[in-house]
């Protein structure tokens, strides 16, 4: 047999789904959360000789998923992250650390009802612990905010080579599904209040400029974004390009000014970029964690 | 060979995904619809003989989407659907009829910007237009609005068997997402406003009374969505009983008087029912059209 | 309020996962079913005045559901939905009949091993029962399988209009995902041996012709199949045309005789048939009940 | 403002659906792949500035797809991934790396016919090409492939605290969808056949042991296939713990020894790990851009 090493692992349960009722007056509060707790540690024996002995078991990391949403409350995901790190790793001196995140879904009132919701938000909240001993690295985010302008959007001066057959435009619809992870510096945040804050700089950035392309959109976004809020270090963008394609309607006789759009789903544009303060230090090792093994 | 015979069918171009951009002033404005146009009539030789003489090319339905889309505009999709079916049946005299669909995504300004826009609404509107001859069945409704109230629901009072272990309970979540469709009896309609009307009266419905069971809500929206509306003959609902159960905290010294729940995903309840006008004529025929072949 | 009643409806458990393991020998065997159960009869006071005396609550039909794959066993999807229908209507006076259905998913043993399986079948095979007192209706079929060939299909002879752009080819891929669902005149037959023959014949035929159109073949599907298979009274299709795009290589100064297709999402095709036996009746109420709600 | 600097950023086209046909003889043969380019290089001016100079429009990279696939035809997924960043780090002296992925999906013959297939294979084979400079990663895998045995699979001797109920079982379903992905270190592979070698593998060995926790599992998997493939520096699994639940019947008075069982679906076990070569140099960078952005 050839000899081999374990390297990097990570396990625990997966889409915990919790949803949090506080009802101590009429007026009944919720948070709806989908929590996943895997943990980092020596965890080799169970791997080389099927040896249990420090697994923890899934089914008790569930549990405690559920005991800590009463027995702490849910305030933000990023709290209760932290929340269920200290505990692990306070409970297993062999667990030293892991990634913890949540998905949040928004909901709202119906008609400022005390006791009925709807779930009114597009996008889902992210939330990840990466915690590696002493060092918590924090990263919160969103995804699905689907976002669209009818014009000053364009794409002109790009290099054209042998396989180039797109005109150049300056007048296009720009659309994209807005998904972004930020790392904070600290985890002494307001939380929420920073993610609404995030949120509506990336809204009103989109509007308020002319767009060159989805690249030069992103990068102000995160200027924007770093500008506004200290806590934040880096901020990054994965965006499609969704494409709306003009109409050809001229076998038919028509002009078709940017009126009528085909919406296509496939092959669509992807723009990736990070935006990190100056004097940032770069932390691949925990984007690593963040995106999955697979 | 055995003697066979062709019976229902249908064919066309499924899932033109049209936007159509209004701007002629600086404020924009858009329809963003998901357009599918299948046709009925005689086409027998091109299932028995490989004769398409008759078949409208599925090509050419998508085209005269996008063209119609131009030349007619897009006000309501119910609308667009009544152009797209006087278009075919006027055009080739064995279409006799058809079934012409929508979706549409409801989109919102950002704070209230001249051209960008965010996909804000949770819910995906729809529309089914059935023509046979001289007879119009306009069918709306929308599919994806999920609510929950966090108490005055409950389910006591049903039958016990040698398989029930269910326990009676006059308080829990109750939550579901509403997927509905209501009949007009005329094409004489606002159809926007009387989208808003019926979204707004379901939701209000959920909110204003104590749930003996989710067929007891169901039917409740159906009385008030057609005491409220002249044009709305009959109205469904498919709705899942999204199951949220209180987490069992008792193993570790916990208690749990509906704090925290597990939100499960299979199996759900499935409640579907139909309320129609004292009056109103079924229609088991257009049903069968709406929902499709398989 | 408006004199409203209630028409149509129906209720019960939904996507009741569950895996069947016979064990008594070495040589493991398995089925794997989700289970919807749906109960129809009297159930009007439960809409009407929140009285749930007749309503066997969706938890007793999930019950029911498990502990009769213990107790009758899981011979084929079909013959498990009579069992229920059976208890069901044998055990509430009120219930009448109702609708159940089943999807299977199909698994074969990795190299022919004892216990150890891998899902190995690309389609869902799916089976409905609708009882209505003593009419029995058998649906059975699946989805989810893709054919596609490179050559031996065209689509010619077509009406132009205006709005038509395509061209007519006598060479190009035909490609669709199968969906279908036939349904029996009796229920006693060898589900298991019929459900492989109706596959297979779908197959063969797919390969055997040159196809004039989706349409076309088809049609040569259902008559094959109802030649072969007395106990199938009518045959149902709705398959997309999946379109796959010669790619335009001609800018790039290369010729592309029908080697390099971009395969498109959207839009598709979409073509539906019904196929009966000459002296079958119609039943539109059954495929109504078979095709859902919504 | 703050000053900020552009770090990690890649753009490109995501998801060209390029189907590639052979006929140079009445037996063709195909390859289907879903292919995104990505590139990296010096794009800093595009985000800052807006400037475009350097952008190669995502659209001329999905030309540069299609006219490849005709160029050079597909043989492997990974030597078509090479050919494009052959073609896109020659071309343009900024492009000094990328990411180039694809997806493949399995087709067989129907019955050994000559032009008709149907996509039979339950996983998608995956390959990511991570160049940077002179550096060369290639990542091949697959996902999709679900395996359960129905014995020799338990989980006991774990820690137990305050939050822990699962009970110990030598006796119980282990199932799981295997997603994998393996590093090479060349690129001079028979890829085909080290594909279907692993795969193999890791089929075999799913059935061959007494399974004393995925974890234990997929370290026997790795060291297997590392063992049989030089070419093979480090082999990643992420895969989930499928949880059966035996249905408890009790309540009914039924015995349920291991035979009927609820198919759950979230929460579930998240096992993953990486086992690599005892000299292996690790590469969390290559990691990183596989696992992408978000």
């Amino acid at each position: 047999m050839s000899a081999v090493k374990l390297t990097s692992n990570q396990y625990g349960k997966a889409e915990n789904h919790v949803v949090r009722v506080y009802r101590d007056t009429p007026r009944h509060e919720l948070r709806d959360l989908n929590v996943t707790s895997q943990l980092h540690g020596d965890f080799e024996a169970a791997h080389t000789e099927g040896d249990n002995g420090h697994v923890v078991a899934t089914d008790t990391q569930k549990n405690t998923v559920f005991a800590k949403a009463k027995e702490e409350g849910v305030d933000s995901p990023e709290r209760f992250l932290l929340t269920l790190a200290g505990h692990f790793t306070a409970s297993f001196d062999w667990v030293t650390g892991g990634r913890w995140s949540a998905e949040e879904y928004g909901w709202s009132r119906i008609d400022g009802h005390d006791h009925s919701f709807f779930r009114s938000e597009p996008e889902v909240r992210t939330a990840v612990l990466v915690r590696d001993g002493a060092d918590d690295q924090l990263v919160a985010g969103f995804y699905g905010l689907t976002v669209l302008k009818t014009t000053e959007s364009g794409f002109v001066g790009y290099p054209k080579d042998k396989y180039t057959t797109l005109g150049e435009t300056e007048d296009r619809i720009l659309a994209t599904d807005i998904s972004t992870r930020w790392r904070y510096n600290t985890t002494d945040v307001d939380f929420d209040a920073v993610y609404r804050q995030v949120r509506g700089i990336i809204l009103s950035t989109f509007t308020d400029h002319y767009s060159k392309a989805l690249q030069h959109t992103l990068y102000q976004m995160g200027q924007n974004v770093i500008d506004a809020v200290d806590e934040i270090e880096e901020i990054r963008f994965s965006c499609p390009n969704k494409h709306h394609f003009v109409s050809d309607l001229s076998p038919f006789g028509l002009e078709n000014p940017n009126e009528v759009f085909y919406a296509a789903d496939r092959p669509y544009g992807l723009i990736e970029a990070t935006i990190a303060r100056e004097e940032a230090t770069e932390r691949p090792d925990v984007w690593a964690v963040v995106n999955g093994f697979c």
